[in-house]
C-alpha cells in the first residue's frame, strides 16, 4: 500500500453499500477516489468468479480481503464435508480475486448444542485440515473474533486472545486475525492482545464501524458510520499502530438506514469520517511509552 | 445454608417477579417453600428501610443479596458524591436487611465519553473509597462482571478476570464478585476464571438465568427462564461447585414475558428449571481431573 494520499489506506468493504452489484460497487468505489474494497463472496458469485476477477482487474483497485469462510462448527460428518468444501472454494476464490486475506467468522453452536468447549474444538480442528490448501494456494484464513451477543449463532470465537491462542499452531502466513473494532471495542485485555498480535505476525486486517446504542432489533445490523457510536477509534487506532500494522483499513457497515440510503452519499460520509476519526490514529507517531 | 431439601439453596431474585411488591414477593417466595430471596432497592424504598426489614425478619426468608449498588463512572465531582452517598445508603440497607452481598453494577461511559479505559480507572477510586465504609458495615461489594452489549452504557467492566483483577487490591471479606450466567457464559477463560475465584475467595454469588435468542428488542430484557435458551448450565455449575461455593444461587430474569405471567407460575416453572438444570450441576460430584 503505498503512495501518500489521504485515502491511500481506506478500503470500502462492499458490505456498507450491501444494495450495489460487484460492478456497481466497483464504479462507486473508483468514482470516490478509493484504492481498494474488500469484497463479499454472494456478489462474487452472482457474476461467476472469472468475470469478477476481470472486473476487479480492470478496476485498479486491490482487494483487501474476502468475507467470508468459515462456520465450521458442524457436528455430523456430512456438515463437516460441506463445511470444509465451502472453504476450500472460498480460498480458491481469494486466490482468484488477488487477495491473501479470507476473513473467517467460524460459525456457532449447532442445532440444540450447548457445549461451547466442544463446538470450539471442532472449529480447531477444521481450521487444521484447511490449513494446507490455504497454504498451497498462498491465502490466509483470518480469524475474527465476533462480539459476545454473537456466541451462540455465529461465532464461538469472541476475543482476540482466544484467537491468537487458536491461532497459535499454525504457520503465521496462513493463520491470521482480524480486529473488527465492533467486536472487540469492548474487550479489556484489547490493547494488549493487539499489542501481542503484532509481536506473534498474526495482524491480518483491521476493520473499522462504530458501535450504535441501542443496539438495533435485528442485533447483526447494529453496526454505525464511525463516529456514531460509542467506540474511542483514536485509541484503537494506535495500538494498531504501534503493533506495526501498516495495511489497509477496512470499513464494513451492516446497518439498514445505511444500506437504505444512497451508495455515493454513505461513501463521502464515511471519507469525512476517515480523515476525522481513523487517518489520525494511524499516522500519529506512536508515543514512546 | 443448611438442612436437605431440593430448595434449600434457591433464592427467588425479586427482579423475576418484577411487578409484585416487596410483601407480596415475599409471600410468594414463603408460598412456593422457599428459603431465600434477592432484593431490589426500589422495593425496599417503596416501603422503607425499616419496615422491609421487619418484613423480611418476619417472613423468615433470609436475603441472599441487595441489588444494587454501583454506577460510579461519573466523572464529575457532583457525580462522583452523589454515586458515593447513594453506595453508602445501599451498604447500610444490606446491613439493616440481614445480607453481606451488595451487587455492583459499576455503571458505563458518561455522556459522550468514549475512553473506557479512564471510566475503569474512576471505578477503581471509586470502589476505593467505599471499601472502608463496606468494611464497618460487614457488607461486600460484589463486582458484577456484565455482557460485552452492556459496556457502554451499564457497566465498563466485562469480564470475570477484569472483576477479579480489580477486587485484588481489597480485602475478600469486603469486595467479591458475582457469576451471573447470563453475563458470562461465553467467555472462554470463564472456567479458569471461576476457579481463579473460588481460589482467590472472592466467589460471593451465584446468580443463573439463560441467554435467550433472539436478543430481545430491549437488550436488557434479554435474560430468559433456565432452558429456554443457550446456556450450558451443567458445565458452569461444575465449575462453580469446583471452586468450592456452597452459597444461594439467586434467580434473576428480566423479560417482559416472564414479567406479564402469574408470578406463582413463574416461580413453579422455575423450581422445575431448577430441579432439571440447575441442581444436579452443583450437587454432583466434581470429577477427579
Amino acid at each position: 500500500v503505498g503512495g501518500s494520499g489521504a485515502y491511500d489506506r481506506l478500503s470500502l468493504n462492499t458490505a456498507t453499500t450491501k444494495r450495489l452489484t460487484l460492478v456497481e460497487a466497483l464504479s462507486a468505489a473508483q468514482r470516490a477516489g478509493l484504492s481498494h474494497v474488500g469484497l463479499w463472496r454472494d456478489r462474487v458469485a452472482e457474476v461467476g468468479l472469472r468475470t469478477a476477477a476481470r472486473l476487479v482487474a480492470e478496476s485498479g483497485l486491490t482487494v483487501t480481503s474476502l468475507c467470508r469462510g468459515g462456520f465450521l462448527t458442524a457436528a455430523d460428518p456430512d456438515g463437516r464435508q460441506t463445511a470444509l468444501e465451502d472453504n476450500r472454494r472460498a480460498i480458491e476464490e481469494a486466490a482468484t480475486l488477488g487477495t491473501r486475506e479470507l476473513i473467517m467468522v467460524v460459525g456457532g453452536l449447532v442445532d440444540g448444542e450447548k457445549d461451547l468447549g466442544a463446538a470450539r474444538e471442532r472449529v480447531a480442528d477444521r481450521i487444521a485440515e484447511l490449513v494446507p490448501y490455504a497454504a498451497e494456494h498462498d491465502v490466509r484464513l483470518v480469524l475474527e473474533p465476533l462480539h459476545p451477543m454473537y456466541a451462540a449463532d455465529r461465532a464461538v470465537l469472541s476475543t482476540l486472545e482466544q484467537g491468537l491462542d487458536l491461532a497459535t499452531p499454525f504457520p503465521i502466513d496462513t493463520v491470521g486475525v482480524v480486529v473488527d473494532t465492533f467486536h472487540v471495542w469492548w474487550d479489556p485485555k484489547l490493547s494488549e492482545q493487539i499489542a501481542r498480535a503484532g509481536r506473534e505476525g498474526r495482524l491480518a486486517s483491521y476493520q473499522v464501524c462504530d458501535f450504535n446504542l441501542p443496539i438495533a432489533a435485528d442485533a447483526l445490523l447494529s453496526r454505525g458510520m464511525m463516529g456514531d457510536g460509542v467506540i474511542d477509534f483514536a485509541s484503537i487506532g494506535r495500538d494498531i499502530t504501534g503493533a506495526g500494522y501498516t495495511g489497509p483499513v477496512e470499513v464494513e457497515i451492516f446497518n439498514a438506514d445505511i444500506w437504505a440510503a444512497d451508495p455515493d452519499e454513505v461513501i463521502e460520509t464515511m471519507k469525512r469520517r476517515w480523515l476525522d476519526l481513523i487517518l489520525p490514529a494511524i499516522t500519529s507517531p506512536v508515543p514512546v511509552p
